[in-house]
């Protein structure tokens, strides 16, 4: 008997494990409660109106069409048997003889309860398409609103966390506003428009060396006129005003929360030990303690690595992916595993048109040169020849004619 | 004073009556409860993942930006007071001078309530994609059922009517199967699938001449798979069984309704005489009866042409547009207006890939010529070349390729 391999996420990190087991003897069965990868990279710019959905996510049948001892199966997991080897399925069990948890992470709120309510997470499809709908829908009561306030509140945008994606969602929601939308709403008072980044530390981009973190706060704030605010800590949304921590209280509609991710709640639930923000702690091999022949890799895997955890990225994930396929493939002859390296390719983040910074290789640099690197990763790491080619040439058309395809509300 | 002359709708009708007042000496404010023009002709490719609803649909302020006495409000209306010439709306009355009312339709259920409840209509963007999402997940749990009977009823898709769009539909839907879907899903018995189109007159495309719906039931027969049903008129269904006049049950988990459209239920709110399908009775120069000053036009407006009802089509609410325009420029130099002239532009069906109907000026042909004929006319219709490069590329693609981009299941 062929050993059966489940993974259980279609993310970064389960979908590299599945193109690794392609010419391996087993049967692999991949579960997901979606039937398509997404590039969570480029989430933000379905937000902004940049992209469409099916431009960033691909089925996974159709990833996967060509690999004869691959299955997708479209369920949601709820839970894992180690004893018997069966993962719980709203569908029924599903057994392994190896497990690879690739359960991926979700938005951290803290706890903080008005955020979930009236907060937008961006971590799916229908985060990004319910922040495209609901932005341009103030737009559109803005221009109805005969009240000055309310108005501008309808008009302030607050963006929550100074990493990657807060970075990136600020400057793109401010140039979505300022070079396209100005031009929808000639009536429109560019002066009553605010976008906030606010974060809680004293920088931006906390992996990046300190002067492009400067870079970056210094574009946003000169280039892209977003209020970047150091030390500023929210306590409390209720869909009309953020409040502070010290007690600051700003009038907006629109509070967009990336200050934080965590692994999926089902990790939680499973029985294995878990680290900050709920990852399990795994052995260096990747394995769950206790269950050789359970790997968790990506988000959902808590490892240090020169002594700092390592982070919720999908590089992580990638490499992760590899080293437990490797894993169980020497366990198949009988090899001892292997522990874990990571490579850190570097870091990137675009703050939009000609502007980004980028630290790779221990090199960094800004502006031009950055953004073009960022946009040629971005490009082909995207899955698809197809979405690749659409991808670029929405792009193209944006940077030239100065336009965002997607600005539709499409929420009844 | 310049006078105001309000548009309700942003459907053919009303965005056609828009451009055409661009140089008249009037401000023209067009309301509407979306914030895009959907081109619908192309609304059954969305269903079937072909197209993207933002490739196909454009946002109002985009298309009019350039056009100075022209104003829109995304605003849902609620009623027409023609006493004080105000239009009352969820935010507050929008008065006018003249008021042209392009309202449109919707799907007409003919009281069966169990199809409202279950079935699918196909008007706007969100029954679209409800569709796709619908159709791709019983392929999905089709893969997770054991029992034979449960996994066909999953897998046969009721169309009911045979109009442009049930025939269309049908086609397109045959062909997301069996060209695409069966590539995705190799352990799927492509026995268990049945495409049923149900027609309960004796003919489809009841436009065209004879020999070419004919054709068109030929073509979904022996070609695409549709099993073609005369004489079968849906009673009920109950999400799992179609019950047909005469008793006759059909197991099926999914029916689209393309069976029949009225004018949307605003209209016969208004207090305006109205006629079959609920459309407003207007005088031969497209008033309402009573209220000069207002015009009716598209859908929403039931006038007899040769002595039988222009039908709910695209081509009636562009010209009836054209004539609303004309009749206000007339009146506004003291002339009397003119009588609405429709000229039939024919008709057009595609079945799928080299398959069509057209009868055009009186000629009849069919296959590969009307095929292509369709293909040029309504990337020709679409606005804007962003939308007909892209819709363009995507055919393209999908022809070449056999795929089809947009098989994502996104609602949660």
């Amino acid at each position: 008997m062929r050993p059966t391999i489940v993974i259980v996420g279609a993310g970064f990190g389960g979908l590299r494990a599945a193109r690794a087991l392609r010419k391996a003897p087993v049967d692999v069965v991949l579960l997901d409660r979606h039937n398509y990868h997404l590039f969570q990279p480029l989430l933000y710019q379905v937000a902004t109106a940049g992209l469409e959905p099916e431009q960033i996510a691909k089925p996974v049948r159709a990833i996967l069409r060509r690999q004869p001892n691959f299955e997708f199966r479209m369920v949601e997991v709820t839970g894992v048997d180690f004893a018997t080897r069966q993962v719980a399925t709203d569908r029924g069990p599903v057994p392994y003889d190896f497990l690879i948890l690739a359960l991926g992470g979700e938005t951290n709120y803290f706890g903080l309860e008005s955020i979930v309510r009236h907060g937008f997470g961006l971590k799916g499809v229908v985060d990004a398409v319910a922040i495209r709908n609901h932005v341009l829908r103030c737009f559109e009561q803005a221009m109805l609103e005969p009240d000055a306030e309310r108005r501008r509140a309808l008009l302030t945008f607050v963006v929550v966390g100074g990493g990657p994606t807060g970075v990136e969602m600020a400057g793109a929601l401010s140039e979505l506003i300022r070079l396209v939308l100005v031009k929808d709403y000639p009536r429109l008072n560019i002066k009553d428009v605010r976008v906030l980044l606010l974060e809680a530390s004293d920088r931006l981009l906390a992996a990046m060396p300190d002067r492009l973190s400067e870079a970056a706060a210094e574009t946003l704030w000169r280039k892209k006129h977003v209020e970047v605010r150091f030390g500023a800590a929210v306590l409390d949304f209720d869909g009309a005003r953020v409040t502070l921590k010290g007690g600051e209280v700003i009038p907006a509609r629109t509070l967009i929360w990336a200050a934080g991710a965590k692994a999926v709640s089902l990790t939680a639930t499973l029985g294995l030990t878990t680290a900050r923000q709920g990852r399990v702690t795994v052995t260096p091999e990747l394995q769950a303690p206790g269950h050789p022949e359970v790997y968790v890799i990506g988000d959902a895997a808590y490892l240090e690595h020169d002594g700092t955890p390592l982070p919720m990225m999908a590089p992580v994930a990638i490499q992760m992916a590899d080293t437990a396929v490797a894993n169980i493939a020497r366990r198949l002859r009988d090899e001892a595993p292997l522990a874990f390296r990571y490579k850190d390719p570097g870091s990137l983040a675009t703050i939009g048109r000609n502007a980004a910074v980028a630290y790779l290789g221990g090199v960094a640099f800004k502006g031009f040169a950055a953004w073009v690197v960022w946009l040629i990763v971005h490009i082909i790491q995207l899955i698809g020849f197809r979405n690749k080619l659409f991808v670029l040439m929405n792009w193209a058309w944006d940077y030239f004619f100065y336009e965002r395809a997607a600005r539709l509300i499409t929420k009844e």
